[in-house]
């Protein structure tokens, strides 16, 4: 068969096309949601087939999706062949676990080998992921999917006694607090080797407003180049491919709106572990339209991210935050950035929750790295903020990483104001980051919008509650279609 | 957005296609396996949607798989209007259950109608099907799923106080006893309007054998006026929709290879109520390579499936029959039918082992029908069978349904051999199942083998073990391939 790309974009399935008369789909019985295997020069890919009428394709045609090109590192026009594929070997495990059975470590690492190869498809994926709800994963099971998912991706190392990171559970709006504690961090003489990933479903991910300020895409002997220069850096992951298999796992999650604790734990552990990070610090925030909802259930989450940290020799730390309204006042790449910028500067109107929040994490990995006594982290990560220290790390990181950057300004900004008087009484976090995502974060990174209230507040009739920013009238009419709709900020008049 | 039919099969789960510059797609921020509803002319369709490059299509166009296009009932070049799919109010349901609640007969209710209406994606449906395996039901939740999968399909009722059906839990080749079963009871004055399946997985379905026989292909009026004039049919079911939820279904556990308990029972139960029956026996194969592999694991089906029948107003009768090799010698729409026609018209070469069990799931039939007095089902149905009688309404139901007519007869015909002279030892239903499909059953009707041995012969080195059946000499030498690397047959020399 030869090979056609065919410009389709499945979202991470691999998916192949061949005609309904052609003679594999024929003499194979092929049959619904069948799976084929396309080998060529030497490499093979496993995609879920569709069947097409002649006409999109020649006989002896097979067309791949974007994905499945990818993964076969195709070219067009090459003869590949095609085989139904084989079932894959690990979803014997998955039904062992489905029905009640235990999980080896062995065991994770043949399933995570059989995610990473994509040999499960998606329906099989969401059948893993739902065993692990269904019947949770003990400690020993977490930490043995843990290692399973280092395993199958890149794993760093550094040439520092202690590596520290840190983490938010996400699920708050504005909460961009890395480029400061990494700052405070490598001021203070840690070693802070930070990659972030950029927005899936949210306004802005931190490596999306980092790149506001520098350029964030560098390659690992450029990252560790930063590293070594200045102790830290601030980057995308996207070079290095670490826990790759959770990039699957998110994909299904997403769809079926589950996120079981110990997949939850994995996914943030494995990170870390491949990074060779030694300490992390992880910021719980804890809110009704944040991720974790409960304090008690925030409790349980952190003792167990400490537990099975431990056992992979990762030193955790969980600071359970405010997690009932957005932090600071920008939403969005560019909005945020300029709140960091404004309190690695010390500026008057920098917003004081996301200082506090920086010097709190920062606090903890200032004891925990060794750079501060036990109980003088939160004064250290004061004074060298106030100083101009962090400032100057954060200026010193950024030329690095191949120079500082002004964010960008929206070409269209407009207030959306209170239609009486009176206090505001909550903010719902979810409508927020939807109304800057169609405002066009993170897509513009000008766009999103700036708070100008907090829950507390109270406003005059007309005043500013936020303003939107985007590029054009029509995104600013379309965020306001569905504040309307939807109001994201309650005044209780 | 303009509708255009691309002639995609993607067997069962519709697809859109969308250009990745359409303003839908930007505007909206459509994410990884996002899904649209589709709406035109009152009617709507939720899809998974696939983005293309420039090229497969205009601007303002939106693609549409068969399933898409049959669901929406769309015209070519109708205007659509595209939004992204609300997410399934269900899916709250079927995340109670993962989280280890119950769920009630409206949550069923709520959770099927979502099913039949396309708003789970193949992703979700994994979900659900997961949650019951992990988890399994109770008596009250699978009585629950079965009321709900009745529901949402259509519904037959017949004029006549007890209405008699059979069904066997799948999994071995050959076991053909319907048409036989529907002859003795019919010929004793019972009331059975049998509707089955085609092949999904097997080399035949019972409806796939029937129609080398007579036509199959009835609308309901049509089958009402067959069962009126003769007292049975044996039809295809694809007339009417009994549970079709279990399609959906059966799709995704043929993908995962789960077959939970509460889910087969619900499926078999569900399609005997919604076709109006009262009286059911069940036959359930045992056997190393069947789908029930242990005579504990029978009993139990069997205690539920009575027990979840009764609570719907069905009595069910269950049979634990030999599951260890193939009924009768044929394996194949055709190979069938010719041993159904041998038993009925009491040929001397008729397989004994066919005859045998269509007579015990009579006896049964005839006793729970009241066409026999308790003990005396078996000898009515053996003096039915022998003296023509069963024969002539069976040729009667023939003609009614459309003219009896003889079995088509392969082109080439291939003996396979025992390369040395032994015992045979054991006989593997799903290789010889899939060699059936490789010499092309059942696509092609004349297709499949004839077993020359049974389990305990001798054979003779040189003497035939099977005979494949197939339209042509290259068919005959992939399933002798395939017969090379996996034996169905063993003989202990």
């Amino acid at each position: 068969m030869r090979l056609v790309r065919v410009g389709l974009h499945s979202q991470g399935e691999p998916l192949a096309l061949m005609r309904t008369d052609c003679h594999v789909c024929r003499s194979e019985g092929l049959h619904a949601r069948a799976r084929v295997e396309i080998a060529t020069g030497g490499r093979r890919v496993t995609a879920r087939l569709l069947q097409v009428e002649a006409g999109l394709l020649n006989p002896h045609e097979i067309g791949l999706s974007e994905d499945a090109w990818m993964r076969l590192g195709a070219t067009e026009g090459a003869v590949a062949t095609v085989r139904p594929a084989p079932p894959a070997a690990s979803m014997s495990l998955v039904r062992h676990k489905l029905y009640g059975g235990a999980l080896a470590q062995k065991d994770f690492t043949a399933i995570l080998g059989d995610v990473q190869a994509g040999l499960l498809s998606d329906v099989q994926l969401a059948t893993f992921l739902s065993a692990g709800a269904a019947l949770p994963l003990d400690d020993e099971e977490t930490t043995a999917l843990t290692r399973a998912m280092v395993v199958v991706g890149d794993r760093l190392s550094w040439d520092a006694p202690r590596v520290m990171d840190k983490h938010c559970v996400g699920g708050l709006p504005g909460n961009r607090t890395t480029p400061i504690v990494v700052a405070i961090a490598a001021a203070c003489g840690l070693v802070i080797p930070k990659t972030s990933s950029r927005a899936i479903t949210s306004p802005a991910g931190t490596a999306d407003t980092m790149e506001t300020l520098a350029p964030v895409d560098l390659d690992l002997p450029a990252i560790r180049r930063v590293v070594e220069a200045e102790g830290g850096c601030i980057v995308w992951g996207g070079a290095v491919r670490l826990s790759p298999a959770d990039d699957a796992f998110v994909r299904i999650e997403r769809e079926i709106d589950i996120d079981a604790e110990g997949q939850l734990i994995a996914s943030v552990l494995s990170k870390k572990v491949a990074a060779g990070s030694t300490h992390v610090v992880i910021d719980i925030p804890v809110g009704p339209t944040a991720k974790v909802r409960t304090a008690e259930a925030a409790r349980g989450l952190a003792t167990r991210l400490s537990l099975v940290g431990a056992r992979l020799g990762l030193k955790v730390a969980c600071l359970l935050t405010d997690g009932s309204q957005p932090v600071g006042r920008g939403i969005g790449p560019a909005p945020e950035a300029r709140d960091v910028l404004a309190v690695l500067r010390g500026e008057p109107e920098a917003p004081l929750d996301l200082a506090e929040r920086a010097l709190a994490l920062s606090a903890v990995l200032l004891e925990t790295g060794g750079a501060a006594a036990p109980g003088t982290g939160a004064d250290l990560a004061r004074a060298v903020l106030s100083d101009g220290r962090a400032w100057a790390k954060f200026a010193a990181i950024c030329e690095v990483q191949g120079g500082l950057r002004q964010p960008p300004e929206a070409a269209q900004i407009r207030a959306v104001t209170a239609h009486f008087a009176g206090q505001i009484t909550a903010i719902d976090n979810r409508r927020l980051a939807r109304l800057a995502k169609l405002a066009g974060a993170p897509g513009n990174p000008a766009a999103g919008l700036v708070l100008a209230v907090h829950v507390g507040d109270t406003v005059a009739k007309g005043q500013p509650l936020f303003h939107l920013h985007a590029a054009s009238t029509g995104e600013i009419a379309y965020a306001i279609d569905y504040w309307t709709g939807a109001p994201a900020i309650t005044v209780a008049g």
